[in-house]
């Protein structure tokens, strides 16, 4: 494990500052990662629990909930449509939490039923991203809450008006007071919660962290051989952290052009730096089983292709077919474990609630 | 009691043989109400429990599963959005477990956003009702499951699809063969299992059947004062049994034409018998408080109004101020207990898996 790990560092080196052409941006981890200490209060822990492996990726910790009203609260705007100009998107229309934390569509459906320009990113372990959305525009989970609620693509609603609906609820009235202690419901209480929530939508506990948290027969032969292949070839120099992704930005296209329909210029957006072009976030690949379809422009459905042009484009690399099958069973390996949530029952409008405009033209 | 018992009766013989000109049509429930076994099975069984008051208003029965794996399974399609054509549109959008069991909508949003033509009825307690939908064309909720998938203003697949779906997931396959012994899943066992699923989401327990089960205390004496009145001016004549309606089809319009842009029909859609136009099925009126806006047309969104229409149409009466809010009052002790449900997971597609279509131009 130490060479592999000597080789990943080396590659990673290579890779994050010469070969990808970006300075990889690592900020402090919203969540202590404390292995030890989650692979302890597991729900199904190693079978001989040893030190964690030494590896760029990191397990998944088991997360603690410092306030439990915020979250719960969280969990009701989640899912809560009113959110929406329509009455019929929440944020779990486009992040589905029954399924991968996305919508499995190409790009999401929107406000009257508009194409979205991006496919969704999962939220499952997205506490981990350095960054949110693709380009990185917003720096936490608080920050990007409020964007597709008043995008007038995706919830097509305003700060205002959500902030006037939930006012209007006693039962959200109480809630609110009872969390942040508050009369009057604002906007940033609203995003807080939902972040909050987010935070605890981490998967924990699939077999590759099983393996990395010490149980050899978490991984069979042809799993273990698909994690060296990635370190070996360099994946890991991009793809690590507990998120197995999401701690830099990259040019997406290293050695060749990625071709696509979808319009999206990723980094260079926000900085306006043309260097930027194509450099965008890169994506956890915790639960990549689940995530499909891939990339940014969820052009591709099968992870066996997914992983054929990263090797090209990205590490200059052609996979045989039995590389290719290595590397895609061992990601498979990193599907965790979804929490198991009570669906939260909503409270009701009054007759003071604004109501909900479906097919308004405006 | 027994008066109130006695003139609920004879209100009820003069308005559903002459006066709503249409004679009711009694089927037998598809659940056995059995009262004292349900409140003795009750999570929160009233202080001093004694024999059930008489009344057309039964109370809901706490269900038991005679199935768990069938419900189980009907739990995931219920949830899941493969059953329609763009993958994004299940039975909960228009039928939300979280909020009422409907969209709270006018009429709901089917796919590429299309206005539907009714405003949705909701699924809690529907298997109290003697037929489905507002025009009774379905028997029995199994034959209902199966409309809205293949309705090109809803869900906008076909059943082929959906087996062809579902049989391409491999967790799927081994569910059915569990619970239907079956190695091709067949759209019968998807609709029986939704079907099943449906029949548990009840809500028992509410204030009034707490009363109507012998806690005295459950009610307060306005509310007591709006039972009464349902009672003497004949809303009980309609609205009766478990679900507080849903059990006869009634004119909707005796006194007075109900003046609305919706352009359903009603019964007489189904029959071809023009005598029954404008004919629905009575609504149930268990959690009225949580199931605006009113009417097959949904254009009335406070229930102090819809009370008021209905007096004045149904029953050539005007209710003071002080009835409406006595009748609205009790109205309001018919919200029971939602299901705790957790959330399911939903097994992921595989490539052998069609791929949803929210965009395509046919």
């Amino acid at each position: 494990m130490k060479n592999l790990h000597k080789l990943a560092l080396t590659v990673m080196a290579g890779l994050v500052f010469s070969a990808c052409g970006q300075k990889a941006e690592v900020e402090k981890p919203k969540v202590a990662v404390e292995p030890a200490a989650s692979t302890a209060s597991a729900p199904t822990p190693a079978a001989t629990p040893v030190a964690v492996k030494e590896s760029l990726i990191k397990p998944i910790p088991v997360p603690t909930v410092a306030e439990p009203a915020k979250v719960e609260l969280g969990k009701k705007l989640w899912f809560d449509t009113r959110l929406s100009k329509s009455g019929a998107l929440s944020c779990n229309s486009c992040h589905n939490l029954m399924t991968s934390g996305t919508d499995n569509l190409t790009s999401s459906i929107g406000h009257k039923w508009v194409e979205g320009p991006i496919n969704s990113p999962t939220v499952y372990n997205s506490v981990f991203n350095i960054k949110q959305f693709w380009d990185g525009r917003a720096d936490t989970l608080k920050a990007q809450a409020g964007g597709p609620i008043e995008n007038p693509k995706e919830m097509a609603s305003t700060h205002e008006h959500v902030v006037t609906v939930l006012n209007s609820i006693p039962q959200y009235q109480a809630e609110f007071k009872k969390a942040y202690n508050v009369d009057q419901i604002s906007i940033d209480q609203v995003v807080d919660a939902i972040a909050l929530f987010e935070e605890t939508l981490v998967t924990p506990n699939s077999r590759f962290d099983k393996w990395l948290t010490g149980d050899e027969q978490a991984l069979n032969e042809q799993e273990k051989k698909g994690y060296e292949l990635f370190n070996s070839v360099g994946c890991i120099a991009c793809h690590n952290g507990p998120g197995v992704g999401g701690t830099s930005f990259q040019k997406f296209g290293v050695y060749g052009k990625y071709l696509t329909k979808n319009g999206a210029t990723g980094r260079a957006g926000v900085t306006k730096n043309p260097d930027e072009m194509m450099v965008f976030k890169v994506p956890n690949l915790r639960n990549i089983d689940l995530t499909y379809p891939y990339f940014h422009d969820g052009a591709v459905n099968s992870l066996a292709e997914a992983v054929n042009i990263m090797g090209k484009i990205q590490l200059n690399k052609t996979f045989t077919a039995e590389e290719n099958a290595q590397i895609v069973a061992f990601l498979k390996t990193l599907t965790g474990e979804r929490p198991k949530l009570e669906m939260p029952l909503l409270p009701p409008s009054t007759e003071k609630t604004p109501l909900p405009q479906p097919y308004a033209k405006k």
